[in-house]
C-alpha cells in the first residue's frame, strides 16, 4: 500500500486516481474548501462520498455513519472557520469525511491499520480533531468545556458538537445538555438524527419525534376548529384566521424542540441533512444566535451507497474487509480457510441454550445486539431480551433490580464500555451482593479499534471490587462452561471476560460443565518454570511451552480461570514446587491478575523462594490500534515472545538455543 | 441509649414517650397504617414529623429531605400494599419516615451509629427496603428491573420509584426513563420536586417548570383570545367557549408533562405533596393506569420544622449532632475543644488562594458545593466555579474539554461518587493525557454514611489507569502542597485523595511548596521494620512507631505520598536495608498502594530478602457504618492496632511487652 504519487493512491495494487474526484482533488484542508462557491458544495459532497466508497470498499472499516454525514461535514467545515472554530464529532465512526477534508484523504486507506490513521478522532493526529472519541456521548460535555474555556480565556470562536441520535440514549448527553442550559453559554449542538445509530436505536424520544412529525395532535385540533368555525357563518373566516394563529402558536410549542427548549436550548429543525447548501445557511444562522442552540438534522445512514441503503438492519455500520462496490458483499479470497467461531457467537448461542433451559435467565445489551452476539437471543426469546440503548449505567442497575426478584440477568457489554457502569457494579450489585452475570466481550486488546476500545483494564477494575467473581476462559469451549457456571452461581455478581474475534478452534461439547469457583487447572506439567496464565493467554502459554520444550526447558502451564478469587491451593502447590513463576494476562499489569497472585504469595512462607514475573499489557502505555496478534507480538505476548520472556527470566539468552543435555 | 421500654425511648437520658404520638404509637408496620381511615392520615403525618424532629434533634442526621416526604411516605404505604407492592426510594436521605413506618421507629435514634440503623435504605435491614441507595439516581433503573422481573415471573404488584428533583440531574434517570418508555411496562415514578435536593439544584428542567407554572405563554394566548373574541359580538360567548376548549388542549400539552410524555410516560401533576389524602387519591388513580406513569409532586424540604424552612441554602439537609428544636442551632457541649480545620475546608481555601494567583484555575463540583468545601470558591470566583448537578460523568468530560484549551480544572468529587466518572477519567482524560486535577474527598472510610459512601476503592481504581498520578497527603498541610503541585503539573491527569473530617492539627504554612512527582519522604528513622504508609495512615503509623519504640522496637516510617508512581528509589533503599516492610493504606488491599509496592518489589533483586505485609481495608468485606476511628480501630488501622500488626509481623506477641534489652 502506498501513499499518493502523482495524484494516485495504490491500495494493494488497486489504483485510486484523485483526478476522478474533480473538486476533492483540490481540497487538502478546509481552507481550500472555503475558497469554493456555496453552489459547488454538492459536487464536493459527491466527491467525498465517492472517494469514501472507493477507499473503504477496498479495505473495510466503519462506513454507514460516515456516508450519512458527508453533507453535514462539508457544510460544517465550510460555514465554520475550522480549526479556529471547534467542531467536535461524537463517536469517531462518523469521522471519515472529516478526515478526508482535513488533510488526511491520502492516508484514509491506512485507517485502522497499525501505524495508519486512527479509527476514530484523535487529538494527536490532527489539530482538527478537537476531542478524541471512541466511546459515545462525550461530545456535548467536552464541547461545553471548550466553550467555557473560550469565554474564560476571552477568546471568540464557535463551538459545535455533532452528536448522533444513538448517542442521545446515553445519560451523559442529558447531563451535558442540562448543564448547557444552565450555563447559557454560546454553543451549537447538531443532532444528527439518522434514527439508526449503530442499529435501529432505542431512543424513546425518537419515537416521539415521529408522532410529532405526523402532527396528529395538531391535525386533529385543526380539523375540529374548521368544523366548528363553519357554524359561525360569515364570522367563520375571521374565526379561522384567529384559530390559525392559535394553531401556529401551538405548533411552535409542540415540536421536538420542546424537549430541548426545556433544557435551555433554542431549537431549530428538523432539516434535511443532505441538502448541503441549506445546511450551510442553517449553520450561518446558528452562528448569530446567543446561548445554546440545537440544530436537528435528519440524515440517512449509508446515504448514497445502495447496498447500505438496502440494509435495513445496520445500514452497513462497518465493512469487515474488502467489499464489492455494487453488491455490498464481502470479497473473500477463494481459498480462505473457515475460521473457528467467534467468541461473541459462542457466547450468544450458549446464552440462548442456557436461557431455553432456565426461564429465569434474561440478556441485556447496551445498543450492541450484533457485537455481543445476542441477536439469536433476541430472535429466540424476545421477551427476555433487553436492549437499553447506549446506557451502561442503567443497564447495570436495571440488572440489579431484576436480580432482586430472582431473575438472572446476563449483562453483555464490551469490556471498555462497562467502565461506564463501574459505580453501578460496586454500589448496586456488589454492596447488595446481587447475582448479576457480566459478559465482557473485547477484553484485552481490541485490535483495529485501538486504545479507546481495548479492554485492557477489566481484570484490574473488577477484581478490586468486594464480592465479585472474575473469570476468563482459555478458549471458546470454556466460555460456554463459564457462562453456565455464572448463571448457576448464586453468591453475588460474577464476570466473564473474553477476547474479541475468533476462538482457537477447539472441539465444542454440547453439554455444559459447572466449574468450581476459584479453581484453576493444570494444562501442562513441567519442572523448570511455571506459567500462571489467564484467559486467551493460556493457549499462547502452552504454545510457548512447546517451543521451550524443544530447547529442553520444561514449563508447567496453569489455566488460572479466576482472577478473583485466585486458586490459592494451586498457587501454593506451584509456589512450593517452583522457584520461578511467570503470570500472564491480556490486561494491564497494574492491579491485574499477576498483582492478585503477588498479593496472595506475599502472605505465604514460600514467598522468599519464589521469583514472580508479572507479564501482561504495559502499565503506563496506551497500546495503539492494529492487528491484535501483531500488537501482542510486539509486547512479547504471543508464543514466541512469551518464550523469549521465559528464557530471559530463567537466566538464558532471550533467543532460542538448543540446550546441551 | 436504650431501646423502648414501656413505650419510651431513652436517648442519652432524654426520654421520648411514644404516647406523645397518638396515632404513630399504634403503627408498627404499614399494615397497621392501612387499618386507619384516610381522614386520619393528616394526624399520622403530624406524628411522624414530630417524632422525627424529636429524635433527630437529639442525635443529628439527615433531616431536611425526610421532613419533606412525610406525607408522601405515609400516602405511599397507605395506598400501596407494601411490601407486596415495591416502593423504591432514591437516595436514602429521604428514608427516615419510611423507616419510622416500617418497623424501625424505636431504633431511629440509633441511625448512623455503629451497629444501629443504616443511614440509607438497605436490603438487609428490612424487607421494605426494596433496593439500597446511597448514591443518587438509581431508583428508576432498579424499579424498572423489578417491574420487568414481575412481568417475567407472572406476578402482579405495583412498582413505585420515588426520586427527588436533585437526582433528576443524573444521566441515569434519563437513561432509565427512556428505557421505561420503550418497554412500556407498568411502573409509577413519583418525582418528589422540592426544587432543592441537597442544595438549590442545578436542574434546567426545574427552571422550565417554573416558567410553565407561571403559564405566561398560555396566559398571553388566553388574553389575546379574549380581546379578539370581544369583536364577535353575540357570537363572542360561543367563541370563548371554543377558545377555552382549545386552550385546555394547549395547556394539556404545554406542561412539564410534555418532557416525560416524550420519553413515553403518562404525566400527572404537579400536585401538592403535603396534602396526604390527595396523594392517596393520586396513587390510587395511578394504580389504574397501564404503562409508565409519572406523578409530579411538589414538596418543601424541611417542611414543618421552622429552622429548616428558614434555611434558604440547604433546608437543614442534615444535622451534625444534637440540635435545638426551636432555633435549629447545634447544641455544643460547653467545654468542647476547637477541632482542627476540616480537610474539605483546607482544600476549598487552598483552591481559592491558588485560583486567585492563577487565572486559569477553575473548580467543578457535582452538586456538593458545601461538602467539597468549594463554597468560598463559589463566592470568590463565581465565574470560575461550576456546579454541574449530580452528573459526575459530565463533570469529568466537561473538565477534559476545559483542559484542551489550557484551563486547569479542579474536579472536586467524593471518592465514592467519582466511581461514576471512571470511564470518563480513562477515555477522556487519560487516553488524551489531559491535565485535569481530581480532588477526592471522603477517601477511605467515610464513617457514619457507611458502605455506599466509603471511599475505599480509589487508590486501586485510579492507579491502574495509564498516565494517572495518584497522591494522598499525610495531613492537612500537605494537602495544600499537593493541590498546588497538581495545579502546576502539566503532565496529564492527577488525583489527590484525602479523608473525611478534621485534619490532625498540624501547623499550616501560608506559602505553597511544589512536591516532586513520585517522591515520598522519610518521616521517622528506624532499624527493625519499616512502614510504608500513605495518606492519613502516615500519622497513625508514626504514633504506632512511637508506641513500639517504648518497647524497644525501632520502626522506620515512610510517607509514600504517591500511590502512582511509587517512589522506586525510596523503596529500593528500604528494600535493601530492611527484611520486613508493612504497607499501610486506608483503601482496600486489593490492587491498592500495597499492591503497587509488591509489583515493583517483585522486579527487584532484594525481593527474596523482603517480607511485605500489605495492610489496609479488607479486600472482600464491606465495612459498615459507624465512627471512622472506631471502625479503623476494629480493623487494626489505628495506632494500637498498627502496633499490634507490626509486633506479630516481626514475630512478637501481638500485645505490647517491654523487651529486655
Amino acid at each position: 500500500m502506498g501513499l499518493s504519487k502523482n495524484g494516485t493512491i495504490d491500495i494493494n495494487g488497486q489504483i485510486i486516481n484523485l483526478n476522478d474526484y474533480p473538486l476533492l482533488q483540490g481540497i487538502d484542508l478546509p481552507e481550500d474548501l472555503r475558497q469554493l462557491g456555496q453552489n459547488q458544495l454538492r459536487q464536493v459532497s459527491a466527491d467525498v462520498r465517492q472517494f469514501m466508497i472507493d477507499v473503504i470498499c477496498r479495505i473495510g472499516g466503519h462506513f454507514g455513519a460516515g456516508l450519512g454525514v458527508v453533507e453535514l461535514t462539508v457544510a460544517a467545515h465550510y460555514a465554520f472557520n475550522t480549526p479556529h472554530d471547534k467542531v467536535i464529532f461524537d463517536t469517531g465512526h462518523q469521522g471519515y469525511p472529516h478526515k478526508i477534508l482535513t488533510g488526511r484523504k491520502e492516508l484514509l486507506h491506512t485507517i485502522r491499520q497499525k501505524g495508519g490513521l486512527s479509527p476514530f478522532l484523535k487529538r494527536g493526529e490532527s489539530e482538527y480533531d478537537v476531542f478524541g472519541a471512541g466511546h459515545a456521548t462525550t461530545s456535548i460535555s467536552s464541547a461545553l468545556g471548550v466553550a467555557a474555556a473560550r469565554d474564560l480565556n476571552g477568546d471568540d470562536y464557535h463551538v459545535v458538537a455533532v452528536i448522533g441520535d444513538g448517542a442521545m440514549t446515553g445519560g451523559m448527553a442529558y447531563e451535558a445538555m442540562n448543564n448547557c442550559g444552565l450555563q447559557g453559554r454560546r454553543i451549537i449542538v447538531v443532532l444528527n438524527d439518522n434514527r439508526m445509530s449503530i442499529a435501529p436505536n432505542e431512543w424513546a424520544v425518537s419515537n416521539y419525534f415521529t408522532q410529532i412529525a405526523q402532527k396528529s395532535v395538531i391535525q386533529k385540533m385543526r380539523e375540529s376548529i374548521w368544523d366548528i368555525s363553519g357554524e359561525f357563518g360569515t364570522w367563520g373566516d375571521r374565526f379561522r384566521k384567529v384559530a390559525s394563529r392559535i394553531e401556529d402558536g401551538v405548533r411552535a410549542v409542540v415540536t421536538p424542540g420542546m424537549l430541548f427548549e426545556a433544557l435551555g436550548f433554542k431549537y431549530f429543525g428538523p432539516t434535511n441533512g443532505h441538502n448541503v447548501t441549506r445546511l450551510v445557511d442553517l449553520f450561518e444562522f446558528a452562528k448569530t444566535i446567543d446561548g445554546p442552540v440545537l440544530l436537528h438534522v435528519m440524515t440517512e445512514k449509508g446515504k448514497g451507497f445502495a447496498p447500505a441503503e438496502a440494509d435495513q438492519k445496520q445500514r452497513l455500520h462497518a465493512l469487515g474487509g474488502p467489499t464489492d462496490k455494487i453488491t455490498g458483499k464481502a470479497i473473500k479470497s477463494p481459498n480462505a480457510l473457515p475460521s473457528p467461531p467467534k467468541y461473541q457467537d459462542v457466547f450468544g448461542n450458549a446464552a440462548v441454550e442456557i436461557a431455553k433451559a432456565n426461564p429465569k435467565v434474561v440478556a441485556i445489551t447496551a445498543a450492541m445486539p450484533d457485537g455481543t452476539g445476542l441477536n439469536p437471543f433476541k430472535a429466540a426469546l424476545p421477551e427476555r431480551f433487553f436492549d437499553v440503548g447506549i446506557a451502561e449505567e442503567h443497564a447495570v442497575t436495571f440488572a440489579a433490580g431484576l436480580a432482586t426478584e430472582g431473575i438472572i440477568p446476563i449483562v453483555a457489554i464490551y469490556s471498555t464500555f462497562l467502565q461506564r457502569g463501574f459505580d453501578q457494579i460496586v454500589h448496586d450489585c456488589s454492596i447488595q451482593n446481587l447475582p448479576v452475570v457480566f459478559a465482557l466481550d473485547r477484553a484485552g486488546l481490541a485490535g483495529a479499534d485501538g486504545p479507546t476500545h481495548h479492554g485492557s483494564l477489566d481484570l484490574s477494575y473488577l477484581r478490586i471490587i468486594q464480592n465479585m467473581v472474575v473469570m476468563a476462559p482459555k478458549d471458546e469451549a470454556e466460555l460456554r462452561d463459564m457462562l453456565y457456571t455464572a448463571v448457576n452461581y448464586k453468591g453475588g455478581p460474577i464476570a466473564i471476560r473474553y477476547p474479541r474475534g475468533s476462538g482457537i478452534g477447539v472441539e465444542m461439547r454440547e453439554e455444559f460443565t459447572e466449574l468450581s469457583i476459584g479453581k484453576g487447572e493444570k494444562v501442562r506439567e513441567g519442572r523448570d518454570v511455571a506459567i500462571l496464565a489467564i484467559g486467551d493467554m493460556v493457549p499462547r502459554a502452552v504454545e510457548a511451552a512447546e517451543k521451550l520444550a524443544e530447547e529442553g526447558i520444561s514449563v508447567e502451564v496453569i489455566n488460572a480461570r479466576f482472577a478473583k478469587p485466585v486458586d490459592t491451593a494451586l498457587i501454593d502447590e506451584i509456589g512450593e514446587r517452583f522457584d520461578k513463576v511467570v503470570t500472564l494476562e491480556n490486561n494491564v499489569v497494574a492491579g491485574g491478575f499477576g498483582s492478585a497472585v503477588l498479593e496472595y504469595v506475599a502472605t505465604q512462607p514460600y514467598a522468599h523462594n519464589l521469583d514472580i514475573l508479572v507479564h501482561g499489557l504495559p502499565a503506563d502505555t496506551f497500546v495503539q490500534h492494529g492487528d491484535s496478534d501483531e500488537l501482542l507480538a510486539e509486547l512479547d505476548l504471543m508464543p514466541d515472545g512469551i518464550a523469549r520472556v521465559v528464557r530471559s527470566f530463567i537466566g538464558l539468552p532471550a533467543t532460542a538455543q538448543l540446550l546441551e543435555i
